[in-house]
């Protein structure tokens, strides 16, 4: 079985963008902006998104289910206030959760949180846990710069966000760190914001002891974890000049690493570098590249293909990366089927 | 013969530093501050911070010379005022110039610029044609964040850059892109702003027309070009997405990547992934990484020996990593020796 931790509905079908719209246009007045129950979608409009996009690509490419949340770049916790971010994040979770009810085989969901600038990450609870506990989602996405691009809030290891961890550590749901859109015209999104936050938040943990304070805690670093791999000797050599333990003991208990890496060489890097226990399938497919690479014939976000070329791997390694590390690190997956998770 | 084409001088003797802490303060207000003029380092104190350090390490690993310059942590051009950043530039590079006349087939100079932010960059115009023309320096450092983590200017292919470019195309000599320390507490200076910075900077290129308008425009991005290659096969389907041209016309011939990976896994990929005329030996010794790896019995930072590995290299290949690249990149060294580029 395999199991891609990371994928986003970008394929939402085009009412949700224009109830966006329509919240966005009306923050200088939210009383005359749309209510949530203003949303109109029907199941059969959900099918449609979804059938010749992430289940076709399912299908075409043999993977099995998809860990699945609200699309990131439209997250932008950036905009408007806590109120807006609440409605946004109950709207595109309740969505997801749509999906996994239509396919409850195919997919299962991760929650956006309605994260703020400079609002206490203690306020997205209440929001966590109607997702797990209502819905059946078995881990959040969190963002660690809200202000998308400016970097404003406390690093993630800072006591700031000890509230939230402590509520993902009591209902056993890892985040994987992923930031928004970026509202700074440095750094693009997908190519510049979404990598330097992954290895922004890995060095954040490399200098803390959070891991001391929440030894169950989990992250997932999406993005094959941003620059990490790549320079696992600079890491590991800076722990080391900082007298900080090893990385295996200081953060590979819950740190773990997913395969958007959209070339064979740099899955061989990640599956050379790092522990197998790591490492998480995932290719975001229908999201930051789309296209096909006329080198390979294949599509560059198709990334089963690079770890089934990994000759290194024993068929037990590969199975951790498919599955076993999925099912360990989503504690709430667990053993159970999709269909379980999602009370089918 | 080796060429690392980036050094920074890290270990400058602590009256450096102690002048700098004057200036700032004295940053309320400036007139008391300390001149230039009153810094006072001899001769052997520069011999002495040089002997057992770079020198040394250039026998030990059998690298001949260093394109050296100001140390880049120690920039900090968010400090103070232009006034502030162009004594405390002025200071740094007839420091670097120094190290050139003392050891001058040792070291070729490379000079800080005196950003300062929001002060337009042909404001640094005067400092880097008294570097080049007066003190032989071959190159500058451009800091794309000025602000030192918060990414206040435009992106580097803004037109706001453009005068600067037009002088570095005049004086054929090119950047390194590199930032500074980081104010911002999510970002720990070498292990994520630096890298980020990298990336960054990468994508802005990729994004913009920018070597359409200058086609001799050269940057070398440092620290291995921060996650770019790891990901090269995300940046080229992104390119692709875009309707870009593809990345070897579109950027191939105007910017470059060093060897600052710190383990031989990161270094295998980047010749695997990157053509090898965009890649520069360096290592950065004596920098962010100091320590010895024990699982291999050397410093993480001796980057020779990662590329001696490289079995799949020809021997003409590794003469353009470790020499010739450095040579056509940087123009004004070309086919001379040191000790003619330093006036000897």
């Amino acid at each position: 079985m395999i199991i891609d931790c990371h994928g986003h509905y970008t394929t939402a079908p085009a009412e949700l963008e224009a109830w966006r719209k329509l919240q966005i246009a009306a923050l200088p007045d939210p009383a005359s902006g749309p209510k949530t129950t203003d949303l109109s979608i029907t199941d059969d409009q959900i099918r449609a998104s979804l059938e010749n996009a992430q289940l076709a690509m399912q299908r075409e490419r043999g993977t099995d289910l998809t860990i699945f949340s609200p699309r990131a770049s439209f997250m932008a916790h950036h905009v408007g206030t806590e109120a807006t971010s609440r409605d946004w994040s109950q709207l595109c979770n309740d969505l997801v959760h749509r999906v996994c009810q239509l396919y409850p085989d195919n997919f299962v969901g991760v929650c956006q949180l309605p994260q703020s600038p400079g609002v206490p990450p203690e306020r997205c609870i209440a929001e966590l846990e109607r997702c797990v506990s209502e819905l059946g989602m078995i881990g959040c996405n969190l963002n660690p710069d809200p202000s998308g691009g400016y970097w404003k809030e406390p690093p993630l290891t800072d006591r700031w966000w000890y509230p939230l961890y402590e509520k993902m550590v009591e209902l056993d749901v890892p985040a994987m760190v992923h930031v928004s859109t970026s509202c700074n015209p440095c750094f693009h999104a997908t190519g510049a914001h979404y990598i330097n936050a992954d290895t922004t938040a890995f060095m954040q943990f490399l200098t803390s002891d959070l891991f001391r304070d929440f030894p169950t805690l989990k992250f997932i670093i999406p993005h094959g974890g941003g620059a990490v791999p790549y320079h696992w000797g600079r890491y590991k050599g800076m722990a080391q000049d900082m007298k900080r333990p090893p990385l295996k003991e200081l953060l590979l208990n819950n740190v773990f690493f997913d395969t958007c890496v959209y070339h064979y060489p740099g899955i061989e890097l990640l599956a050379k570098v790092m522990p197998v226990d790591n490492i998480l399938f995932a290719s975001e497919m229908v999201g930051a590249v789309r296209g096909i690479d006329p080198d390979t014939g294949h599509h560059y976000d198709d990334t089963r293909r690079y770890v089934d070329q990994l000759q290194s791997l024993s068929e037990a390694d590969r199975t951790k990366i498919f599955e076993g590390n999925a099912r360990r690190v989503f504690g709430r997956l667990g053993n159970r089927t999709a269909r379980e998770v999602n009370g089918g």
